[in-house]
């Protein structure tokens, strides 16, 4: 496979169009829709924290924002409820292939996720590798005893492996993590 | 009590402020504050969905807003998780004083209701009465039930009177509604 390192790279790129298309927040949009419109699940992401500093009002009915900023999110962004279950992630995608740096997720969110277990809510995170084209769910639970336990600020991806759950993709739902939440914390009830 | 009416005026402005001072969002904010800090509950507002047209970076890390509009919202503002509970709730402050009128609730508001009760999540509304000095929480069950077997856009007041419950002010918690949550609905367990 010695290719100059030009087609190299388009054949990945193709390759990944091609398989996904899509980034994951796509996907779990478009898989959140059809839990809605199927009645499965009433989840959401939340809309991105925003400081607004100015408004400008062209008509009574008409405002437009001219200056705002992103804030940090002090939640995790998808939330709702499933069979009477509060659920409760956040999603990331990273291009590492070997390890999920920490720094996707911040001190605010560890500490979310940290109290939604605490009040008996179901919280886990999704993560994307994208060039390997795989994408876990992994529980709260391990998430939180990995960053008490151990010094690293990643992830291996053997901890995905080992402890986390791979999710299907397919057409429609893109990416159906309710069915892996349904099996590992309801026991695969139907 | 015959003042002229711009003492009137004055005079209930004042009782106000001695009373509350705050709005219903900014009592609900600091109650949502305290039950977070107190490891009560976890409940939030969500951020107001903004649809952003321009952005500038300034630098690598700042961005800035530069036109954006206000999006209707599909789902309540807050939500969140009360032992082991999805709680759900739009909250609105009127002027009435003999009714609360329906256009403060938007359709998919009210279809987000129905589906969180269909789901056996925790739905209600909170409905401050300004000039009247009272917060009630009235059921989804009881919001739906209204809207589907009566012709009128405004829910009385003895709807409330009867059907609701007194949500109870004092300096901390500002508004204590997870206590009626907890007596209405988990039957007033510890």
């Amino acid at each position: 496979m010695n290719y100059p390192n030009s087609i190299k790279k388009k054949n990945i790129k193709v390759i990944n169009y091609a398989n996904r298309g899509m980034s994951l927040e796509e996907d779990l949009n478009l898989t959140n829709t059809y839990y809605l419109e199927s009645n499965i699940a009433i989840i959401y992401k939340k809309p991105t924290p925003i400081k607004i500093v100015k408004v400008c009002f062209d008509s009574k009915k008409n405002a437009t924002i001219k200056e705002a900023y992103f804030k940090l999110p002090s939640t995790t962004d998808y939330n709702g409820l499933y069979k009477g279950k509060y659920i409760d992630f956040e999603a990331k995608e990273v291009k590492q292939k070997k390890s999920f740096p920490l720094s996707n997720i911040n001190a605010h969110q560890i500490k979310h996720i940290r109290s939604i277990i605490d009040h008996n809510g179901i919280a886990f995170i999704i993560v994307r590798f994208t060039l390997l084209n795989k994408t876990f769910l992994l529980k709260g639970e391990d998430l939180i005893s990995f960053v008490d336990t151990e010094s690293s600020k990643s992830i291996p991806l053997s901890v995905f492996e080992n402890k986390g759950y791979i999710i299907n993709e397919s057409y429609v739902p893109r990416i159906d993590y309710i069915k892996v939440v349904n099996d590992v914390y309801l026991g695969g009830k139907k």
